[in-house]
């Protein structure tokens, strides 16, 4: 990728912008190459008989855990949580983990806080999965398993590719753990990404809409939510602009308060329960007037201010995460470029974070 | 309190600021006649022999379930995860929830999701305690325990009194739940929180500040970062200020590129290891000419741009969060005052949540 060498500033957002098409080319590699190793990892990972389920991870990566999080409550069935690193890294805190999955999420593997929180997790008898794009980084030598997410490497700051190549095999993880193989219902996964990045001159439009806009408010439900989260960081980290995320439930419990004619929703609607769990809050949003964009079926679509339809046709519910938050991507690529601003340099981020 | 029957826009911020006021008084409730009772019910539960620990709550509540997690797992080292309530209630996951505890916190009682999850988990295996403000609320009778946590009827929208009395009633139920007293630890808490509360004159030269802000950024590490999550949001639902909380750690992955001269900061900084942890951070936005407004010790206060000097000498770490909130309540309140608003009557907002 030579256009990674390439002067910044000669063209902006050139290396996002190329991360983000790989994406269809990830999904595939990892539908093919990468599912037998996961499922082997998986049924190796379901004979140990986990019973509850740590998620450990930052940034873009926590939204991803996230994402495995209502995997696993609903799929499987486990109790999770997501863990407080800071818990074992500050205060030393030590734990019985028997019968504890840890699973660490990192896109590099390199963070020191990460490293030392999940070497002390196996260490109180966790059984230690890393989820990671890098297989020779202290992460994966610190846990007993590992999964290469195979999206190769990531040089943009804002992560792209790696993210929904976490979500794939954190679903294949899932899926496995459940003695099941997901390929199938995730095989049209790849060519239907491919139809969301050809559509940009749709995601142009919407940027317009955003290009002065303060802040903005992002929501969803159920499976929509880690999308919500991660379309919040992506248009922060590029563009600056305070994006809020809330599930629609917490929304109302106070934020709602901030939503008006000046504070722009986005929501994402999932084709399924979480979809229709988020409805009164949709209605809601519209009896106050409120300018609501709306990623997702059809029909929502036509029912908001503007929107994006995603092609939900025949794609499980639990999938949809992995197509949703590409406009997204786009839509801070293209927003940060209409306020004249350059995504694959913002301000004052490092790619691996050296957080302790 | 007949202040509650007046016409609203007579004294804006006069409910909000009554109930405020009422803390310290709430605190020795809690500390007298609450203690034995809370002690009582933890030992119960400690039979019960919990492996694993799940929080559910919602809004501010959310963020004293949030502190219950940190003292779950640095004092009772165990392993805890906070509930997404849709799993159950959009997806109808059932969970095996044998050895888990799960506690319900909410001021009310009375959100049906919250009741509807927490009686599936009760049907699940687990033991459940509901803390709330409302011993007769559905929620206090779908669980096998239950803690009051004394308040006194809460009028005013945003949550004040109840958010400090969920902290000090989990703080005791966590101390009871490794055999202790919380009792002797928490007991200048009240006089403490009397004198913060006596330093209106500081925190309005603060509000003064942030008068025109068009956001903000709220941060901290460890026990603190519970109070930076409830600090935003009591920000967002008064003053309608986007107001964004990341803990220390996540702010370096990604949020950071927003904080600049134009995006104050607000830290929250614990006189322990927490406080410690969060350094290399302040160092940060300082090296990036933030404008940074420290709430905690003296000697933090003095190196940032301003601050909240707050009594931390002899106060256990875990314990500073009932202190840290009351100067931000306080500032919540004198900023929406600032901009000519009723923190009373923020728009949109019941007291109830109705999600399902």
């Amino acid at each position: 990728m030579s256009a990674t060498t390439a002067p910044r500033g000669e063209r902006p957002g050139r290396i996002m912008a190329g991360e983000m098409a790989e994406q269809p080319a990830v999904l595939r590699r990892i539908l093919g190459e990468g599912a037998p190793r996961i499922r082997e990892v998986a049924e190796r990972i379901a004979a140990r008989r986990p019973r509850f389920v740590l998620l450990t991870a930052r940034g873009t990566s926590d939204n991803a855990a996230l994402y495995a999080k209502y995997l696993l409550e609903i799929l499987l069935g486990r109790p999770c949580g997501l863990t407080s690193m800071s818990t074992t890294t500050a205060y030393g805190a030590r734990q019985d983990l028997t019968d504890c999955l840890v699973v660490a999420v990192s896109q590099s593997g390199g963070s020191p806080d990460l490293v030392a929180s999940t070497r002390a997790a196996r260490e109180a008898g966790a059984v230690t999965l890393a989820v990671t794009n890098n297989p020779g980084s202290p992460l994966a030598e610190a846990c007993e398993f590992h999964i290469d997410i195979l999206a190769g490497p990531e040089r943009a700051l804002p992560a792209t590719k790696t993210y929904t190549a976490e979500l794939l095999s954190l679903y294949l993880l899932v899926e496995g753990l459940r003695g099941g193989d997901g390929t199938a219902a995730a095989k049209a996964l790849p060519d239907l990404a491919e139809s969301v990045l050809a559509r940009q001159d749709e995601v142009r439009r919407l940027a317009a809409r955003y290009r002065f806009a303060e802040r903005m408010v992002i929501t969803s439900r159920g499976y929509g939510y880690p999308t919500a989260k991660e379309a919040a960081l992506k248009l922060m980290e590029t563009s600056y602009i305070p994006a809020l995320s809330y599930s629609g439930a917490d929304l109302l419990h106070g934020p709602l308060a901030m939503v008006d004619n000046v504070s722009p929703v986005i929501a994402i609607v999932t084709d399924g329960k979480g979809g229709r769990a988020l409805q009164p809050v949709l209605d809601r949003l519209k009896d106050r007037g409120a300018d609501l964009v709306v990623i997702g079926p059809e029909q929502q679509v036509a029912d908001a201010s503007a929107g994006f339809v995603l092609p939900t046709e025949g794609v499980a519910e639990e999938l949809q995460p992995v197509l949703e938050i590409l406009p997204l991507q786009m839509l801070a690529h293209e927003v940060t470029l209409a306020r004249g601003q350059d995504p694959d340099a913002p301000r004052a981020l490092a790619k691996v974070t050296e957080t302790r």
